[in-house]
């Protein structure tokens, strides 16, 4: 049997943002830009078939969740490292999008001396935000302290930059690090 | 049918040195020395099933060949980014343990100004060294240009820095790069 809602997020979350990001990351690598990869969904292999003559299947596994963000890598070099996430509410971004696990995550490479960010996206308006983690922990505090589960949209815009979407790169994020952090370069 | 090498391959082909990786770097984690971790091996999804009330299952799925190195992260603001190989032969490191895509990565993230290294570990005398990026990349370039195709253990010696296996952690590369990228710090 089949349960839609999951196979919906497997197929569709995420994936245009997503699609937008990786190709802004080819396009960097292409140019000697930034070097960013998203990483490999983490999953769980039970059973592995070694057919004869053909690549070996994988016939039993989970998805594990993720103890870190998606997206990292170098730029200039600095360690920069994002999360990308969409929300189909047009008033507020929830932050039942993130894991307690990505939020640690995000404060243990921010000791070292890390540029993280989220790139949020409101679907319905196609709106895309770059948020530094600061400002998204600082909300994600609130939560923990019995305040809203969600960042209002007026909250995302008073503190994120937006991103217009372009050509090439379509999700030009390091022309926002490079406006944010410039005293970092 | 079984294919016993690809099985070794996948079941037992870098563990120990994985394992002992793996705990160094949960070990920096915890006492906030530096954020390193390993990336998911990537994997092609073919087929999921959902089943109801219970987790997703991965019917279907192929191993791909990944494009980067295994781990990277941040240390005191900088980028490093490493692999770590084992092999059984005991007088030298073959260079088939390497990709060309992983080599690549690691010319990317130099340009940008990265800690980039590879781990090495001899399995018959349980030897591991951290070698330069820019030193593995001389012997496969000796290699490109029709030289061989490993990595004589006198070399190895030569230009690497011997770890010795610790307690805590278990391969204190970190103790290393504070040794050979002072500068940087
Ligand atoms: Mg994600
Ligand atoms: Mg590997």
């Amino acid at each position: 049997a089949k349960t839609p809602v999951k196979k919906m997020n497997f197929s569709n979350r995420g994936m245009t943002l997503e699609d937008d990001i990786n190709a802004s990351n080819d396009y960097y690598l292409a140019n000697g830009i930034a070097v960013v990869h998203k990483k490999p969904t983490p999953v769980q292999i039970v059973d592995v078939h070694y057919p004869k003559r053909s690549a070996a299947v994988i016939k039993e596994a989970y998805f594990k969740q993720t103890s870190t963000t998606d997206y990292n890598g170098i730029y200039k070099g600095r360690y920069i490292d994002f999360e990308a996430k969409e929300t189909q509410n047009p008033s507020s971004f929830p932050l039942k999008n993130f894991h307690t696990h990505q939020i640690e995550h995000m404060q243990a490479v921010m000791v070292q001396g890390a540029i993280a960010f989220v790139i949020l996206r409101f679907t319905a308006t196609e709106e895309i935000y770059l948020m530094k983690a600061e400002d998204l922990i600082n909300y994600w505090d609130r939560m923990m302290s019995g305040g809203r589960k969600s960042i209002a949209k007026s909250e995302v815009e008073a503190c994120s930059s937006s991103i217009l979407l372009g050509f090439q790169p379509r999700i030009d994020y390091i022309k926002i690090i490079d406006q944010l952090y410039a005293s970092y370069f």
